[in-house]
């Protein structure tokens, strides 16, 4: 059995052969191996460096006394840094696993979305969680950005978490048990340390001590950077990370420290890193510098031909993210479409297909060449000087016999007209195809090698044939070939093509499904196979997940997997989440919805199918180990406890903690209570429990379930069902789509969640604009109209007037001009949720003024439905947009009825008169009150001549009319209406 | 070229298959890996642990700005634990010297006495520097104590200096130059952090806020360990530790505080051993017990012989240190001289003969046997009951027939007669040899992995062969055989022995000499070989290294090296300092006396003599290039300021600083140039500077240069050269036999020098008793005596008076009846040395109450070399000492001359009344004086009878004999006299 000890020392050996220099941990506590400065500082300049080195990385807060099986308060990583990076790293990495006798042919290995970011270290980059049959063992990072510095070159840093994989090779459930050295194991040797230190963390160490460090540490850290040392100013702000993580663990952090603690570090880290520069760049660079890549040479164009060939370009990729490679693919799409169109090129349609690593796009029947083509060009006028007309005539390599004449306009000019052969494929197909490359962009987008290039992973390298001729593309350092590559656990990863007829027979011959639907139909279709009779996929309520799944293989190989019954008896909500979210595993439900212990997940290509299912199952099985220990031990914490929790998770910098969220909420909801007359006490109680679960360990780890916990817990705690269900109800709902609060106090607690949130996010970090919107307030105003819709009890409710309640309540001011903006954002979303819902934008525009009260609209939405169709209605809705065209703006109602004269303006006046406004928001209601005004507005349109001559008279006329339009005055935005 | 990195990794690996577990450095900074928990914590206890480990162990007060060659403030240790000892830890040491590279058999590897203690780890054992090629590259260390803990088992700790080593592999003169991985220099990759972390440790730490760390974390720690969490608690000491070196560098460490300090760190470091220990045993040692190791069965006994043979008796240690291995060689030849007496077994002279590795006792013609023997047993008296005679006859193994009689004093006794066979050799022998291993003790002793044996070095092998046989002795776990060991790297590092007498032979083959004696002729002859014919090697003035040499190898190999001429411009004491204590190299010199550019090393067995040379060469080299950077440094260093660092210099706890003390012996030297008249502006300008040069570099890491050192700096500074000779001549003289000071202020401040030490260490740490005297208060002490017996000027000064002086100087009180003891300390000394130099015990003792002024009593003594030939002298002498006889004691001088009778006694008052008693001190001029009462005296004791009757008579004849006594009162204690 390979020891812990020896896998450590394999894969040092493995990239010190690879040119990594060994180094040894930081001398002083660190969060992780990035923080030592071989990582750190080495990243930061052009100087070139590998380096590989252990760290055991100290993790306060994952302290759990050595009795988690999978967490420890310290960790061992294995650091690895390629500085620049090497174009092959992540084939290097496989390496890796090699020789730690992984073999890689026969398990899953995958490279799966993992972007990574530390505010506090002003650092950044794009990459993967490795998976090992399911199993996350390494962060493997382009680092972009470190002290708030671009990196020039980028780093690749990969991480390995050393204790995970030694428990996967060695078959470990819990960590004490890894074999360490031959005969000793984890837990012998660390076992009391992990105890102690855990104690240290969370027990024992002294807060006011340990503030105290923090402040010393920082000062002697700026007092280094002050005299220019970054090397021990590092070391302090190492110091000050680990004094506050010691401060955090110990729940001693509050909101305001917080804020205070990362702006200071991220600052000190900044400096430092500066200084590092610059010192280096005093020093000369020591190391030497990044030499630049040479740009690649397109190959050669090749011989003319004569008949239309396929084009087949090939943009080879690292895994890229699901969301990632359907974009690219639409994008390929679009701008070879355009591209082709630019040239004089006939060919069929575009087609283009992503998988995880390549972008390809067909096009049949692409001409051998552009038709050719006569240019006329036009010269001086005629009658213009001789001297220009000549001068025009050499400029275009003819003599001045040679030029025609033209008219261009009103004007007769001079022109050349020459004869231009047309482009053959290959020549006029690379710079269409090089420019797709090159526009290629990401939501986010990272640099690698190539100094030309940005994209949201490496791009490397170009397939690009037009049938048998390579299309001489070179973009960056790549150059266009007819090489492609295949699985990278293929016995041969790359192959080449012979035409572009054969590409993808080649693909499809060695597992690569490169078409998403074909593939998503052989998930979908495999699973099922997979759990046949008995089990079930939920294709429909799955979509999401499978079409996540679909971006993530190139050869779909769905397998079963089965868990222990045992876990059954966790809530069903804790185990889909599980497999989806953190596993991306399909559930098997049977035939009547319940839940069965197995799943499928899908791995990529031909693996070791017992293999990488028994590697599955155990990464299930330790990550319900997880949840259950998780579960036992909140369902053993009074909610009190969990509640007080919450005062250490900080909502936002300037919102406070999310304790004082959650008792905004209740005093909201509360408030709002008594206002409507709702007050009862499951909503008393139940405000006074709303978000505790946020302070559950399960829900720590697992968000979503926020809301479905605190109702398990609740129930198990002793709570009415009535309590525990509003609770629950207080987060719904959590998606579009998701269900609603059912009862009054949980839609009261949901409302009063959304109010506070929006109205303190709106006055500290903004409304959402574009696709950015870190805090989901979109989702939250869509949730507090849905929630307002879903009840007629609550259409009293102004979620204006309650937005403004809630602002009240922030630790901040929030301005009138932030509410006026949040209402404005609130009426904008529910003007969309309706024209979504299929409501006309017409009669949806003239009810939108009653926005604030959603249900309002809703109503008289309805009622609209029935009234367009009614001709009273219509009269008097006609009425009044006449009233509005024909009035001036302004016109105000009243009027002396003496001034009247025509028997159709006093009739008219009489029935004016006669109306009782007492229908409120009520469409019908109004309806029958205005009923007897039809005939005679009628008539008055017919008989009366408004703008009459005698200013008496026609001030009356105009306000008769300004009074029938305000009948209608705060029903409708009547223009809006169409009739 | 073996990179540094590599050679990490291939130590790491020997070890590891050597069973060694792999950990990761301290995550703290520490100053050596001693204090990793991996050795520190895990040397305590029954558990055994064996690791192999990197520390980059951080030193503070080493730091140069990465401008030294050789000294780094943080250097990379490889630390290897072995519990228990394994019983071949040096061979597994060699082992892994050839896993880097290194060709034992080529090279000279040595293991050179050197003991370790950390007084703040409360912390200690012995082992050896081992040494390649005069390079120190390892300490190696038999952990006896740590945390003020016996360690049972006993720990090995080995710990590699690897950058020095890879310097030496890599022939690097800088550390910044060594290859540190492939195409990457040690100076590459560390040179800025070394020369920043020098600048924080030696000019920018903050020492306001280090002094805040270190009462933090020493409260941190101290809260650790009343809550019982050692692990915790021993990460904080090892901060507090950090703390205080980094105050300590930036020379912020008052003397209080480093003994406060060292004392808090002693008792926390305990404690957490304590605590470690108790929670190990709670646990119930995780990690199993070490197992007892099996006691040795001694082989069978041999067959008997007739004829005798020699017996050879080996006692096979590790390396002894060469004063160990004499005074053992001594006690092995007392030990079985004593032991084969208490045998009859006949045999010649017993020779013993001691190497670094073992000690061999040869005896010739050892009989094959005891002669047979009759013993008589006594029985009951003649008389005695039947039952009584018959129980003795039963326990004797007879019946009452077989009983015969004898006498026993005056009476007759039933005895049993038994005729007995005499043993033969082997079986006499055993418990013999036995009882000689058992004894076996050193001045400081250790224990290995024997739990009966205990010695200055391991025992590791015993060989005991007489003639043919082997004589059966087993001792603890070890049991005799034929084999012995040769020198390590012979071909064959064992041999079996066929017959003692060809053992002398065997080893004598292998090269190995064995008898002390040889091996110094041989060393003799073979250095002066080498130099021959322009050097010579001073043997006389070398003896002490000669002899230290002779016990350092068993297989002498003289071989010559050379260095630059140009290190000659460094002062001869520099170079020959070096030469001497630090690499045991023997100087040369030409005819003239001077230097030549060359030494001669010993090297043990057959080496590679090239190789050798060149390592040695090297590593002088580099000793010389570090004193010549000293050297240059502290010649541009002002005066003033190395003397400003004296304050950074701890005398004792107790009595202040290097500063303190120099002042007092400036202040004590002036007061007593005064007393004497003897001030001068020499003296004056002296006692400003005296003992200044203990703030020079050269004399921190040289300190045997005191004295010579401040002479060269003082006339570099432009001191007049009388200046600069007292500063010299202050510190001399240094030990027995050396120069003494020749000018008065020279003398004047090495006696202040003297008087000051001997004052306050006699009030704080007490005069010495026994061999220890770590102060040397005892070389003090003959110091002053040899001083002021060199300067007849001094005479009139009193040592003791003095020594009150100095006593009421120092910073705590030194009561009158320590002074009483110094005084008495003083005496005895003189006393020793005067007879040692052949004076007569009688003379000695008669004139030593004039000790307090020992040039007196030289003055006395050569006085008396005459007058003993003088008969006024003897005559008057011998009256005072018959007057003192007669006496009684305290009978006061003084008479009545009218009470006297008889003419004689009238005569002698007469002569006495005209003695003028003006003689001082002044032997000869007492005799000149009394000579009128040589005549009187005889004819009083011939004729008057002292006690006569009447009282008042003898008390007037009383009186007047007590007035003669008193006439040589004061002058010599005359009892003492034999004339």
């Amino acid at each position: 059995m390979l020891t812990m000890q020896d896998a450590l020392a394999r894969l040092t050996a493995y990239w010190t052969a690879q040119g990594c220099l060994t180094v040894q941990p930081m001398n002083t506590e660190v969060g992780a191996g990035t923080l030592n400065p071989a990582t750190f500082l080495r990243v930061l300049g052009p100087e070139p460096w590998r380096v590989v080195y252990v760290e055991p990385s100290v993790r306060p807060d994952d302290s759990r006394y050595g009795e988690n099986p999978n967490r420890l308060q310290t960790h061992t990583q294995l650091q690895v840094i390629l500085k620049p990076d090497p174009g092959n790293p992540q084939e290097l990495y496989l390496g890796s696993l090699e020789a730690i006798g992984i073999d890689v042919k026969a398990h899953d290995v995958r490279f799966v979305e993992d972007n990574w970011a530390s505010p506090a270290l002003g650092a950044w980059g794009l990459g993967w969680e490795v998976w090992l049959d399911g199993l996350e063992i390494t962060q493997f990072t382009y680092f972009q950005q470190a002290g708030g510095l671009n990196l020039e070159p980028v780093s690749v840093e990969i991480t390995y978490g050393i204790e995970r994989i030694i428990m996967a090779l060695q078959d470990k459930t819990h960590f004490k048990d890894i074999e360490y050295g031959d005969g000793v194991s984890y837990g012998e040797v660390f076992g009391q340390s992990e105890y102690e230190m855990s104690r240290y963390y969370l027990d024992d160490a002294d807060v006011a001590a340990n503030r105290q460090l923090l402040e010393i540490y920082a000062a002697e850290a700026q007092r280094l950077i002050d005299a220019g040392l970054p090397v021990p100013a590092h070391t302090y702000v190492l110091k000050c990370s680990q004094a506050f993580n010691v401060l955090d663990s110990r729940g001693a952090v509050s909101t305001a420290d917080r804020a205070a603690e990362f702006a200071r570090m991220r600052r000190l880290a900044g400096d430092v890193a500066r200084l590092w520069v610059a010192r280096r760049d005093e020093q000369g660079h020591p190391l030497g510098l990044v030499p630049p890549l040479t740009p690649a040479v397109a190959p050669a164009a090749p011989a003319a031909k004569t008949n239309p060939r396929t084009l087949v370009f090939e943009i080879g990729t690292e895994e890229l993210p699901p969301s990632e490679a359907r974009t690219a693919r639409d994008y390929v799409q679009r701008a070879l479409t355009e591209g082709l169109a630019g040239t004089r090129l006939e060919h069929d349609e575009v087609r283009v297909f992503a998988t995880p690593r390549r972008l390809v796009a067909l096009v049949p029947s692409v001409a051998a060449g552009e038709p050719d083509h006569v240019r006329q060009v036009r010269g001086p006028k005629v009658g213009a000087p001789a001297k220009a007309v000549e001068g025009f005539a050499r400029g275009q390599g003819l003599t001045v016999d040679q030029l025609l004449v033209a008219p261009y306009g009103d004007a007769e000019h001079h022109v050349a007209r020459k004869h231009e052969a047309g482009g053959a494929a290959a020549e006029v197909l690379a710079p269409v195809l090089a420019k797709v490359v090159t526009g290629l962009r990401g939501a986010k987008n990272m640099r690698w090698n190539d100094p030309q290039l940005s994209f949201s992973r490496p791009i490397r390298w170009l397939t690009a044939l037009w049938g048998d001729d390579v299309v001489p593309v070179a973009v960056g350092t790549l150059a266009a070939g007819r090489q492609t590559r295949l699985l990278r656990t293929a016995s041969e990863p790359t192959t080449d093509i012979g035409s572009a007829e054969t590409f993808m027979e080649t693909l499809a011959l060695s597992g690569i499904v490169a078409d998403p639907e074909d593939r998503h139909d052989l998930i979908v279709t495999g699973a099922q196979d997979e759990v046949y009779p008995e089990g079930r996929i939920d294709v429909a309520g799955e979509a999401a997940l499978i079409e996540q799944i679909t971006y993530l293989v190139e050869a779909p190989t769905p397998l079963l997997g089965t868990f222990d019954e045992s876990y059954l008896s966790l809530p069903d909500a804790v185990l889909t989440t599980v497999m989806r979210k953190h596993q991306r595993y399909l559930p098997v439900r049977s035939a009547d919805g319940s839940l069965l212990p197995m799943f499928v997940t899908v791995a990529n290509g031909p693996v070791d199918v017992e293999l990488v299912r028994t590697g599955n199952e155990a990464v299930l099985r330790a990550r319900y180990e997880d949840a259950a220990f998780f579960y036992r031990a909140d369902r053993n914490t009074p909610l009190p406890e969990m509640r007080e929790r919450l005062q250490r998770l900080t909502f936002t910098d300037k919102l406070g903690s999310m304790a004082d969220r959650s008792a905004r909420i209740a005093a909201l909801a509360t408030s709002l209570a008594v206002q409507l007359g709702l007050s009862s006490a499951t909503l008393g109680r139940a405000a006074r429990l709303v978000k505790f679960d946020l302070g559950s360990q399960l829900v720590t780890e697992m968000t979503s379930l926020a809301g479905l916990m605190a109702r398990d817990y609740a129930l198990h705690a002793g709570e009415p069902h009535d309590v525990a269900q509003a609770v629950y109800e207080a987060e719904l709902p959590r998606n579009t789509g998701d269900d609603l609060p059912a009862s009054i106090p949980g839609a009261l607690l949901s409302l009063a969640d959304r109010l506070d949130l929006v109205a303190g996010l709106a006055a500290t970090v903004g409304l959402p604009t574009g696709s950015s919107d870190p805090f989901a307030v979109r989702r939250a105003v869509l949730g507090l109209l849905a929630v307002h819709r879903a009840h007629p009890a609550l259409s009293g409710l102004s979620l204006v007037d309650a937005l403004r309640t809630a602002a009240a309540q922030q630790p901040v001011p929030v301005p009138p001009t932030v509410i006026d903006s949040a209402a404005e954002f609130l009426a904008r979303r529910l003007e969309q949720a309706l024209t979504e819902e299929g409501k006309p934008v017409d009669r949806v525009r003239a009810a939108l003024p009653h926005y604030a009260r959603p249900s309002v609209v809703d109503t008289l939405l309805t009622q609209l439905d029935t009234l367009v169709g009614n001709p009273d209605f219509v009269a008097v809705a006609a009425a009044i947009q006449r009233a509005r065209r024909i009035l001036p703006p302004g016109t105000p109602a009243g009027y002396d009825p003496a001034a009247l004269v025509e028997p159709a303006e006093l009739a008219l006046h009489e029935a004016v008169a006669g109306v009782k406004p007492t229908y409120g928001a009520d469409l019908a209601a109004f309806t029958a009150a205005v009923e007897p005004l039809v005939e005679p507005l009628s008539r008055f349109f017919d008989e009366v001549f408004v703008m009459a001559e005698e200013p008496d008279l026609r001030a009356a006329r105009l306000g008769l009319l300004a009074t029938v339009r305000d009948l209608g005055e705060g029903l409708l935005d009547w223009p809006e209406l169409r009739l």
